[in-house]
């Protein structure tokens, strides 16, 4: 099997953190001018292999190939969060440019990468692989703001120099798929000594807001025994969740309050509203259901209380299959790269592959995270394990492209 | 015993509830036009009582009489909550004006009357009242702003033309006490048919801030088993102290969590940091201590956990007792005019009174809010008990200066 370039990819993923550094980390929000310096320099790196880029009019940088025959696709992301680490989405990117440069002798330009734009959501939900994948419209887009800051996400393509550019469709009957790699984001490879994660599923993610309604009264005068404390109520429903849920969940469901509000949340005032933010996530639709069930059976007996309690589910996404075959390779590459360092796991955070799932087989690689860390400047993966981890990847794109 | 002008004192109730007039209610924060002019129109009505107007450089508005010998203050206050109701406060003041009226003819102008900047707290707790009694100084005035909107307490007297006037201070020398009526704003008389509440003591009221400290970390990818969420130890210990409090607390104590912070307070983020502001209230001392030992108890308990937990003390006011010859005076008043209709309570809502009681012996009279509502446009109370509460502390009045 061909080798990677390890000096070589370490110096383009160190060059891409230093474009927006921010402490140890890296702070490139999507289309801030960091970002399309980021984009524009990856266009020049797609160019040196041998690929022809595009930047189209929604921020995906695309390296295509000329030559015939079928083609894998890999890819990530190059935008951050907020102030965030170096490796998060940039590690998946660079490692499909590695890969192409190291296949290209042997098997000729048939691989293509893409940096797909605002995985992480600044704008939207994915919303370049949307764009490729499915295709977002103009309706959309205008409707689209900045979640941190209300920027019009047309705004934001304009000063990004984009507006007007089209936008680049996917062809599934191109590519054999697509593969992604990432960081693990969470502490189990490192936790247990494993170099390499088979990413068997993405999770499904439910969310659901929780709305009480009581009765604001003055936090002296009113009686406990006539209040209806909406506070109270939510207080009363988060700890049953928190006591139910360990019942009810699989080994490696995982749920969470995020937000709670008390209206008009003042200290001498009964809160006469509330809201939570909850949501749940697992690789088994089975189980999510199961823990649907079991939130609205605790809804329904918070509902006996004193304030009006109502669930909206926000969003339910399906878990995404990873692709069995790539699998397979996956874990064929991990195991000859890394005997007995590898294992199969779910993915419990979002990324574009779920969106290529959709249209093409696809999977992902994982590599660690030191201290299971993300989203942070501190967020950090072994050098050896950086390399490791693309060269399992060329070694899977290789034989899913028979080479 | 003289009667009051119930006409007379239900007109300028509804005169006063004019200015400022919204929806059912008022809206007349401290300082704000509508504020000013109630001020300048009520001291019109002081000096139409014989009695000399002042208004101070904090706002109080004080009518002063010329005669000789020892007087009684009767008072409350003029500003509102935002968006509030028409009794809180407006009545206290309007009943003084009436009662000084209806005894200047028997007694001479022996009845003072004032009302208290700030009682609402826009920009202090009890700043009119304080400014009077002990005295507030330049730094003061200088470090406060209000809480809603940041004016400066200075740009603020400035714009009510308050600026370089001297701030009125009471000679103790010069009554024989204080008597504050006022709305009760609980529902205690009106769900009991009572009609009048002759109160023993201001509530003590301790307020804390608890602070929990756990780690930061994504939704997707944290396992429950390794998080560290401040979210969950705050809701913990929140629904705990729900569950212990009732057997710790006295028939009338109240306790509140009115405010509650999760950081950083995404759907998606376990939160790192979360906040609660929680007080209780009574009357008792000792009572107020074993709420304390309880809270505190159950903070170290929660401290067991993966999260930090720390407790501040805020601020621990002391109950106030009204004193007990006023509260006998009120009482004989009240039973005279409405036999076997009238009981005994605390307030758990501040008063300037509890200011006034420091250094003047004070009482307060409690009429009925319709059901226990205020702070909102629907506050009220019947006219009948309107008229007979002002008749009761007219009696009162009477009987404490010997009349």
């Amino acid at each position: 099997m061909p080798r990677i370039d390890a000096t070589r990819l370490l110096k383009d993923l160190r060059d891409l953190a230093r474009i927006g550094a921010w402490k140890t980390g890296v702070h490139r929000p999507t289309y801030s001018d960091d970002d399309m310096t980021a984009r524009h320099w990856f266009a020049a790196r797609l160019t040196e292999a041998g690929l022809e880029p595009e930047i189209d009019g929604i921020g995906n940088v695309i390296g295509r190939s000329s030559v015939a025959g079928p083609k894998l696709l890999l890819g990530s992301h190059l935008e951050t969060q907020p102030h965030a680490g170096w490796l998060d989405g940039a590690m998946g990117v660079i490692y499909g440019l590695e890969v192409a440069r190291t296949l290209a002798p042997s098997l000729g330009q048939r691989i293509e990468v893409g940096a797909w734009a605002d995985e992480e959501g600044h704008f939207g939900n994915f919303l370049g692989s949307r764009s490729f994948v499915r295709g977002v419209d103009d309706a959309e887009i205008a409707g689209t703001v900045n979640r941190h800051d209300g920027t019009k996400l047309a705004d934001a393509l304009a000063h990004a120099g984009l507006a007007g550019r089209a936008r680049a469709r996917l062809d599934p009957a191109r590519y054999r798929g697509y593969l992604e790699a990432h960081i693990e984001q969470g502490d189990e490879l490192d936790t247990s000594g494993l170099r390499l994660g088979v990413v068997t599923s993405i999770v499904g993610i439910w969310q659901y807001q929780i709305r009480f309604e009581g009765v604001q009264n003055h936090a002296g005068t009113t009686r406990m025994a006539i209040r209806k404390d909406a506070g109270v109520a939510l207080v009363r429903l988060a700890a049953a969740i928190e006591a139910r849920f360990p019942q009810v969940a699989g080994p490696r469901s995982v749920w969470t309050t995020g937000r709670i509000l008390l209206q008009p949340g003042a200290a001498s005032i009964v809160p006469g509203g509330a809201e939570m933010m909850f949501q749940f996530r697992d690789a088994d639709p089975a189980r999510l259901l199961v823990m649907q069930q079991a939130l609205e059976g605790l809804v329904a007996e918070a509902n006996k209380g004193p304030c009006a309690v109502s669930l909206t589910n926000l969003s339910r996404s399906t878990p995404k299959l990873m692709d069995p075959a790539f699998q397979d390779a996956l874990e064929r590459a991990a195991e000859r790269n890394a005997p007995g360092m590898h294992i199969r796991m779910p993915s419990g955070a979002g990324h574009d592959a779920q969106i290529f799932a959709e249209t093409l087989p696809s999977a992902m690689l994982f590599v660690p995270s030191i201290g299971g860390i993300s989203h942070h400047h501190a967020e950090d993966t072994r050098d050896a394990d950086l390399v490791l981890g693309c060269q399992v990847l060329a070694d899977a794109a290789a034989e899913i492209l028979g080479g």
